[in-house]
């Protein structure tokens, strides 16, 4: 089993990774996860609601989520969804599209307030962000479709008793691959990985082992660069043997991803031998890692 | 078993229809069918994609589909059917929502060309329009989501071998009230029936038996009023024992279609013993008809 995360910041080339899937999931099932940042900063401005960003204290850029920015993102997303289902039906796979809403399968918590950091430096308390932190994966349900044969493609937004929150697509990946017990986690992207420095596609870091590397990786990552080592880590911690942050551009970037191009996060040798396995068989589909 | 049908032209109360589903849900499954052309229409004017109808020979009504139409049709049904899955959910419904692409739930046949009819009489055939007719429900699908303690929550496109296609939002439901072995389908619209004159909501024709007096209740109708009567006897032929066109505004308004207010339209006595509850079976759900 591997779990797959299309960026949405645009740039991932969706037929390669389509193509790619379809020799894939040939020799072992996939769940495919995706965002959507760009079509849905399009779809505002198309709109005449344009996007906003909020900078936190710790230095992470986010969507200001208003109850509007909520409803454009959801359909962003949605088509995106069905664009990709289409995609992949197209070539033979059977695969079936949901938000994390439908049937609850991506569980958050709404953030009940987000602190912003202003360009001038003062703090500001916003209360009508509709975004939260995925908590827990409907695993059952992923179970269920995986074993069915489905393969399923799944994005924000989440499910909260209060209603659906924009959730980090990169995270909520992390998440999935754990409940599935997935041998690889692949997070597609528009350049070749971690870079040592942002302007040199030749300064790539081909690998990150272990909390120390992370730590400092994470020093080294800016913008969304620093939410895939975040949710690498959470991904690892919760028993993921491999996470590989690599270029969505060109052909079969997953295949070559699983190869090890790109960026390797994993842990040392023995650190999660007890973690790994029993997630796979509660989700009825072998591990063959 | 049963089918509701949520009309896609508004004034279907969404908050009252969720409401009464929390109480019929508890007594038996459920699965819900939504159009969305109001939705689609308000968006397609938002994005200065003005909507535009074609009107085919035999005199219905059609939304012309051009590839960028079918894009904006996607999303805003899933805009509006992930609010109606999270209107559900805040009622204790665990709702999961699909459009007809995913896993195949709707199968359809991409019309290869459409004629239409100009204001003048002449007549237009177009061949760049996204619309088809569904010709199969993927019952096996559904059938493990309503055993698996979900309420489906479907909406169209449906899906084709090349790609997404519009298809009518009550002639879907028909189809799945016949996949599921339901023992009622609900059409909910913004008026309380077949009206004898439009214009006099006291002329509601109350019961509508047999091919003969469906035949004379079509040449009564106009625009979706004949779409809806036509799913109603499709229905009828797959071995749905009732269908009532009924008022989705206002209170309770499933539960007051199902104790006959609105139109009820049936097939004589003993007409189709021999067809229905073999797909009641094989959805692996009570038909308590």
């Amino acid at each position: 089993m591997i779990v797959v995360k299309i960026g949405g910041g645009g740039g991932v080339d969706l037929d390669a990774c389509c193509e790619d899937l379809a020799g894939l999931y040939r020799e072992e099932p996939v769940v495919l996860v995706h965002g959507g940042s760009q079509p849905a900063t399009l779809l505002g401005e198309a709109l005449g609601h344009t996007p906003a960003f909020i900078t936190t204290p710790s230095g992470m850029r986010s969507r200001y989520t208003d109850a509007r920015t909520l409803e454009i993102f959801t359909m962003a997303l949605a088509g995106l969804n069905t664009r990709i289902v289409a995609c992949l039906q197209q070539r033979g796979i059977d695969a079936l599209g949901l938000s994390g809403v439908d049937g609850r399968i991506l569980q958050a918590r709404r953030k009940s307030t987000v602190t912003a950091v202003e360009p001038d430096g003062r703090r500001r308390v916003i209360r009508d962000d509709h975004s939260g932190a995925v908590e827990q994966v409907n695993t059952p349900l992923l179970s269920t479709l995986i074993v069915s044969g489905y393969l399923p493609v799944i994005s924000p937004p989440a499910y909260t008793p209060d209603g659906p929150v924009n959730v980090d697509g990169d995270r909520s990946a992390a998440l999935i691959a754990a409940a599935v017990g997935a041998r690889a986690l692949v997070l597609l992207t528009n350049v070749p990985g971690l870079l040592r420095s942002l302007d040199d596609p030749t300064s790539l870091v081909e690998r990150v082992t272990g909390d120390d590397e992370i730590d400092a990786a994470l020093d080294l990552a800016a913008g969304r660069m620093r939410i895939k080592l975040l949710a690498a880590r959470e991904a690892l911690r919760a028993g993921v043997p491999r996470v590989t942050i690599a270029d969505g551009r060109g052909d079969r970037p997953i295949t070559r991803a699983l190869r090890g191009e790109g960026t390797v996060v994993v842990m040392p040798p023995g650190a999660h031998a007890a973690g790994a396995g029993a997630p796979g068989a509660a989700a009825g589909a072998p591990d063959r890692s």
